[in-house]
């Protein structure tokens, strides 16, 4: 057997998000597709993260088993030529056989784009979050250090979650980042792992702190409620941009091609 | 008489261009339109230069006249209100009776991006040319200073300007540079006027001498022919934006409102 990771890029506006749903193009069935249209076989993806509908990828890793050995530059050229312009796998590796573009992943890196002042950017409709109103920055990122380091994000997560009761609400944000850009600003996540819309309630929460319609002081409690009803309303997901996802050298390094 | 000075952002992708043509739709069709709503009378608009079909801009510039006052902050946001999401109007001030869009402009800068590597970058489709073979920057920069400063550019206009023989075919570039960008690069050009489709033949022109396919010896000479055949295909619309339009300060500056 082979294991094959890709890196894709896809501007998610036009799909349903990145897992396969019922009728709904999802970027997954397309790239399953592809796949059994060039490998003559049905051919399971398994993706680092699953991304909503509207949110976007510069770097999403997933990862295929084949029987045989596969000329990567011609499958790239393959599904590149197959797959809608608005999706593009950017690098094919053959990988470890214990690589998992999920389970080995040792941190994902998230941005979320936010565009300031009364006039939106007509270039970045579907690629920032228009805020009309004033954002105090200072005051936003006085808010950051209650969201970083290893944290029940179960208040951060969607209803959804309540479901699937095996999935551990613990989380470690590595990194969060205030980057200033102009007219506006990103806020940029690194963690083991993210809820589900994590992290735009996360961007929510702190944009209401910017705001001045929530208290710094109220994070505590919400952390403490558990309970998504005390977080402000999802924030968009055209914003959002799944940036890279990061392996140990290990796993992630080219293997040579057999 | 009241004159006023409009900044406009577009995305050119859904437009037929700038300029009002029959059975399509434009970017001032689309304001004419808009403003005889807000103003209740025919408002014509004059533009700083036309874009093409595909072009974008960042900062057109069309100025019109109205007989009374207008309050300009809400004329900006009834305008928005009623333009496509894509077409914004960045800002609008009261300007002297002398100003005129197009004629009172000192310079113009326009850019095109060009977007190099084998796989396009799904979120610049529609805003980068796309160039898979290599492109030897280095001898592309050697062509620029042909192109610098005041010079009979018959060679590098469209067809079009044949039945316009009194358009005077010298223009001054004032500065021609050619930045690198994160996978690939752009050329940003500066000159008092463009005639038609100029700035696309010679971004055509250069990618021929980046690509070893021209002699930056035969730059002379495509000059001295004074034919447009002896140019290579235009580059296409997409990777085009009009950044900005100069103006004397005396002319753009904001006046009183009366």
């Amino acid at each position: 057997m082979h294991k094959y990771k890709l890196i894709l890029s896809y501007d998610g506006t036009n799909y349903s998000g990145f897992q396969v749903q019922k009728n709904a193009s999802s970027i997954q069935q397309l790239l399953e597709q592809a796949l059994q249209t060039i490998l003559r076989i049905a051919t399971p993806v398994w993706g680092a993260g699953r991304t909503d509908a509207g949110v976007h990828a510069l770097g999403q890793v997933v990862h295929f088993i084949f029987s045989s050995s596969i000329d990567q530059k011609k499958l790239l050229a393959s599904l590149n030529g197959l797959l809608p312009e608005d999706i593009r796998v950017l690098s094919i590796e053959a990988v470890a056989a214990a690589f998992h573009a999920r389970y080995s992943a040792l941190s994902k890196v998230y941005r979320y784009h936010c565009h300031l002042g009364a006039v939106h950017d007509p270039f970045k409709l579907a690629y920032a979050y228009h805020i009309p109103y004033p954002i105090d920055l200072a005051l936003l990122k006085k808010a950051i250090p209650h969201f970083v380091g290893t944290r029940d994000f179960t208040s951060f997560a969607h209803e959804a979650l309540k479901g699937s009761a095996a999935k551990n609400p613990c989380k470690t944000i590595y990194r969060l980042d205030c980057v200033e850009e102009e007219n506006g600003f990103r806020l940029e996540f690194e963690a083991d792992g993210f809820l589900y819309k994590m992290v735009r309630n996360i961007v929510s929460t702190l944009l209401s702190i910017g705001s001045n319609k929530l208290c710094i002081d109220e994070i505590p409690n919400i952390f403490r409620s558990r309970d998504r009803r005390m977080v402000p309303a999802t924030a968009p997901p055209h914003g959002l941009f799944l940036v890279r996802v990061n392996y140990p050298e290990i796993d992630s390094g080219c293997i040579q091609k057999e």
